[in-house]
């Protein structure tokens, strides 16, 4: 039996490697990897003695060789195969072990384009699809994390085509991931992200129980590692919708930075958030706006969860809780509930990752975007378009109010109060309906809007909204502006005594 | 100057290389290639006396040899590398021509593991990779559209840097998707679709002007080839956000099948649908539901638009139509309208893809699910929960309102009458303000909601909505059921004479 060797990742290699030699298989290797083996006392034969053709051009010739590529690739059912194997004194290579030249962590490192081309592998890929191909008689092992479940195979007498298969699949998914990840970069690099093809791509966290509903099969992946190591289950099962949820809740709640914000969510939509002076005085005027729509909610906290807060928000039935972290008190508070969620994800605050691309599905292929975010000095340079100067509580509401507006789905109205979103109008085809269903929802929770302030995503092309507006006593708007109507709004806002700001910026989310 | 050409598609190869030769080029080729050129009189090299190595196992390995890697990969700015080059006889080889063993072709043709396995192409990738590797000096052609402008460069001294960096992105992206296919293949295969890795990548069918919003970059990939051949525009320019209408608008449009169905989308929600006997009918009937959010918005016609269809749709402002076709009459009609965009896609019916998979964003990573429709007898195998039989006339729109609200954002409420969509709640995070909602809208619209029906895309919580709908004289109700409190939505709905219909099948859409 004979392992061919050639890893860039050394870590465990030693361990494969000797555990191969005990189970009576020899090993071939090559540059850095043989040197380490040999350093180490490990007996291996160098791929150029076996070859009898040296390593050349510092390395980027040394296995793309018909020695390796015919050990690794000829039919062992097949007679002929075989026969032209021996006669070429061509070993049968049973297990290749490689792992490639660290593309990733060199463009993480430098913008040096040679040495990200060097780091480019040729001779693995190599290795690993022709062992893939041939799964049939040969192992590929690709992840330092599988050697102990391969040696373990193969001493007890379970290296079975089911095994091969599984890890030939691996061996497709890691070779993929390189080409996607080089593509990708490439057209980051020339193409400013937008090449000829665009290639998506994550490894799978975990399953959901179901997709978006209970008969379609759902999964989630991640680009990083941020679900696999940092958030973290501390009760129930993650469902896919609790993810996009999620998604919602904390882009709301960590838009503010190290605030103590609360977002509730539901149906991707938020339907209560503020940022008070605690947590607890959050969550509490957060529920205030839809206390009905909360009901198995999803909550987003930016901060630690104590008791206090644990058992306030334990009053009702909230499905999912995410917070950086809670306290193991405020944690037994929901013993006793079982159908809570809790997830955290360490740190002080909401820390999720930010992406810089967006995508979504259409039929048939998918949109591809620069991310959406409002930009830092956008709501402070918002122009005042009349005569009536914004105060200092109606800027800092109007804040809240218009970076909440950004990440609420398309048409949508934002009224907030005293730094609580206090009526929401969201997702709707019409934008003054939007406005009106929002205003009646308040009505229906006995919310006294006066006084609020108001911020929508889009520019309203008519004056109904601002009229709308006043009847409750909004006290000042904030929009993008845009409108051929934008006259119209603008004079209707000062008649009625309303500031009205303008920001240029669109912020449309669907 | 040296030519590798390896290629499995040989469309126009024959030229290429006739034009090669005539450039001074010598080729070296092997295989099927080789006996192609060498049929059509052209000259070529067999790789294998270069090597002074055999093809071995029917081909399997073939080009993975140190002569024709090293020819690839050596640095012409490299003394050393050119030294170790010339003392081993390895030619420099400047351009590479390979195009890959057709995997898709074959996993679409059959389900022969073998065959398949066989046709996971190894040298092929080897080369491509390694060409694109050293594009500093070597020419990567993986496309066979291509050929002409490779060598019109070479003809006009236009073989540049920036040509070969171009080449070997294209290569790169190329090596990717067919590794992507191979992986994702296995997975389906072997994982139900779900494997540890997953894999969306596409083509770009074109940037868009620009993202979501303007401040945003933007651009649309195709998985197959449906946006580039048979999508095609007649008139104005795609946006990204009408990418995403078209995506809804044509799905509910084309839900029924062969009949005279129009949608008319905006912000991703229908504002307006009706099924009558002609399109004109329906058209009109559409436009009612809610004649303001449909100004701006996108129509699918699922049908041929003539002049008369033309003639009414003209009457407002309709920013984007999408249909199998339009009489050359009908688009006379709109020749002085400069904002309308009109796109066809062919064929007498709307016709779109119908991927098996949906995918969504959440920062960090996506969602993976199997799309999601409503079966074929889910409704007519729906369960009647009361003692009033729904008649035929109610049937026919139960079905309507149930399909267009499998198709509406969650929460949704979807009312229809006489084959028409009269009134649609939708994307709010609360289901009673949804019914209502949408009843006002009815109201201001003018429209009589008595004897219409009512969909919902999951079950109602409370009996509040059914307790509206009765006020607004809805006379039969389908959702799927499956609340705790079914029973007291069963007992009101029969206590109002309201016939319901329990599907058992949720349709949440986000």
């Amino acid at each position: 039996m004979t392992a061919l060797i050639s890893v860039s990742d050394k870590s465990g290699i030693l361990e494969f490697a000797r555990g191969l030699l005990e189970c009576g298989y020899e090993i071939l290797s090559t540059g850095g990897t043989l040197k380490h083996l040999q350093d180490n006392g490990i007996n291996a034969i160098d791929v150029s003695a076996y070859t009898s053709s040296v390593e050349m051009f510092d390395g980027r010739v040394k296995t793309l060789h018909p020695k390796i590529h015919g050990g690794i690739l000829h039919r062992r059912d097949n007679k002929e195969d075989v026969e032209v194997a021996k006669k070429f004194e061509i070993k049968d290579i049973n297990l290749v072990c490689v792992n490639l030249y660290p593309f990733k962590e060199t463009i993480q490192r430098t913008d040096d384009f040679d040495e990200i081309i060097e780091n480019i592998d040729i001779g693995g890929p190599s290795m690993v699809r022709a062992a893939a191909k041939n799964f049939k008689d040969v192992m590929i092992v690709t992840d330092t994390l599988d050697y102990s479940l391969v040696l373990n195979a193969i001493k007890n007498n379970q290296n079975t085509l089911e095994l091969r298969q599984k890890l030939m699949i691996k061996a497709y998914e890691h070779t993929a991931s390189y080409d996607c990840m080089i593509a990708n970069y490439m057209n980051e690099r020339f193409n400013v992200g937008f090449g000829d093809k665009h290639f998506i791509y994550g490894n799978l966290v975990s399953p959901t129980r179901y997709g978006e509903n209970p008969h379609q099969k759902g999964a989630y992946y991640e680009f990083g590692d941020f679900y696999s190591k940092r958030f973290e289950t501390l009760k129930g099962e993650i469902s896919f919708n609790n993810l996009t949820d999620i998604n919602s809740a904390v882009k709301i709640a960590s838009s503010f930075g190290k605030v103590p914000a609360v977002c509730i969510v539901k149906h991707g939509n938020p339907c209560g958030f503020a940022i008070k002076e605690n947590l607890l005085t959050s969550y509490v005027e957060a529920l205030k706006c839809d206390s009905v729509s909360a009901y198995g909610g999803v909550v987003a906290i930016n901060g630690n969860i104590d008791k206090a807060l644990a058992e306030e928000i334990n009053k009702i039935f909230i499905e999912v809780l995410v917070a950086p972290s809670i306290t193991d008190e405020a944690l037994r508070v929901f013993e006793s509930k079982k159908k809570i969620k809790i997830f955290v994800c360490g740190g002080e605050y909401l820390d999720f990752p930010k992406d810089s691309y967006d995508f979504k599905h259409i039929d048939g292929g998918f949109l591809l975007q620069n991310s959406d975010s409002v930009g830092e000095n956008e709501v402070r340079d918002a122009k005042c378009m009349g005569n009536i100067e914004a105060t200092c509580e109606q800027k800092r509401d109007l804040e809240i109010a218009y970076k909440v507006a950004s990440l609420v789905k398309s048409n949508c109205v934002v009224y907030v109060k005293n730094s609580a979103m206090v009526a929401v109008g969201m997702g709707m085809t019409s934008r003054v309906d939007a406005a009106k269903s929002a205003i009646n929802k308040a009505k229906d929770m006995g919310l006294d809007l006066k006084g609020c302030v108001l911020a929508s995503e889009a520019f309203f092309p008519f004056k109904d909204s601002i009229e709308e507006a006043h009847k409750v006593g909004v006290s000042a708007i904030i929009e993008p502006g845009g409108s051929i109507r934008d006259n119209e709004v603008i004079e209707c806002a000062n008649e009625l005594g309303i500031s009205l700001y303008f920001t240029g910026v669109r912020h449309f989310l669907h």
